[in-house]
């Protein structure tokens, strides 16, 4: 009998892999992994170059990412198929192999394995590898510490309304926002309510070879999937 | 010139640790690291059997860790001496060595290096690494995710007052508290007053050989300092 193992990648260097990541994915021969329909996807590219040459893949394609709101009925429906669907493949297969899915960052952090994880649970064997989270790598890009002392720090995703948003940010002293994409306006406006707009970074792509950091009041208006807005804490320091 | 490079080693089991902070402990020759007087140090552990043998260690002994309250002057006196002195012997040492500071976890996640990498700014070049922190450790150990959809996340330290604690797990959908210690019984009140006491789990030394895995209220009463807590989002799931 096989297993299912999904092995966290860290935020996109291949170097802040874990040694146990890096391990599996050089030897493994079944590797998953999520993308977007037509692109390479994330976790695919950070393992480019690592993978035995006759490992056999199997991207995962969303059938909706951002095309219809995450309020619509139909966008469960259609995510819930996809995941029962690749379960059930992946579950088969794990009876007689071992199965690596590719997950970026952490995957219990906010992952879509998790969706697949709950519906594996009592059928066959997971295991799951923590990985260095996108937001430790976008705050260490900062070159300051994200928290000191006894810092609070909320982790907020940028799809909240404009509300919590800005009352949350004024109730913290760390700050990380994910998922921003088209939410980045709300998201600065948010911030200035709450008055932390001038102390805030954005980071694109944080560790990959075309990361870049902006105060977030000089970030462009567009900004990549893979952008992580960090305030640093002020915290107790000797 | 040398520099001074900190590496994240992460949760604990070696075999988390990055590629590249594997690859510096293995071939550097100048080794420094944050310990508790008269112990052998958790970031040092990690390592063990990872170094050179004609590695140079320099083990820095904290002057004070829990013998004097933090907000006592004195605490502060002591530790920002430590931190000087600390920060001009490995500025000293750059000057000609490449030096590597361990740092459990991530550096810049309540990590003691942050004080040294503030002293050191404009001094020498510092490169830090991140690192899975233990609380990605933690709740992987759990077997169940933290964050779903759009779940809001707070991380706190047991340290903050009773009615800090209450207020926040009773405000946020995900949970982890750290630097638990003898905070334990004010924790667990401030838990149950926010309602979410059922809910929580204690992780000893997560990823660690000795790793315990507990629901709060069956946890014992003396955890040590490698104790996390944490209370999963339930949010949203297709």
């Amino acid at each position: 009998m096989g297993k299912v193992i999904c092995a966290g990648l860290g935020p996109g260097d291949p170097d802040l892999m874990s040694v146990r990541s890096d391990r599996l994915v050089r030897s493994a021969t079944h590797i998953a992994y999520f993308r977007k329909k037509g692109y390479e996807g994330q976790a695919r590219r950070i393992v480019d170059g690592m993978i035995r040459p006759d490992a056999i893949e199997y991207p995962m394609d969303y059938p909706v990412t951002t095309e219809i709101a995450v309020t619509d009925p139909d966008y469960n429906r259609q995510l819930a198929a996809f995941y029962d669907g690749w379960a059930e493949k992946l579950a088969l297969l794990a009876g007689t192999e071992t199965v690596l899915v590719l997950c970026e960052g952490d995957p219990f952090f906010y992952g879509s394995f998790m969706h697949l994880y709950t519906r594996l649970m009592g059928r066959v064997p997971v295991e799951v590898i923590p990985g260095i989270t996108g937001m430790s790598g976008c705050w260490t890009a900062t070159g300051a510490p994200i928290t000191w002392g006894d810092d609070v720090l909320t982790v907020l995703t940028a799809t909240l309304s404009e509300e919590a948003l800005a009352a949350r940010a004024r109730d913290t002293d760390a700050l990380v926002v994910m998922k921003i994409g088209r939410n980045l306006g709300k998201l600065r406006r948010a911030l200035a309510t709450a008055g932390r707009l001038q102390d805030a970074w954005l980071v694109e792509r944080g560790t990959m070879p075309d990361q870049r950091v902006h105060r977030l009041t000089e970030a462009p208006d567009k900004v990549p999937y893979f952008s992580i807005c960090v305030v640093h804490g002020q915290g107790r320091r000797p």
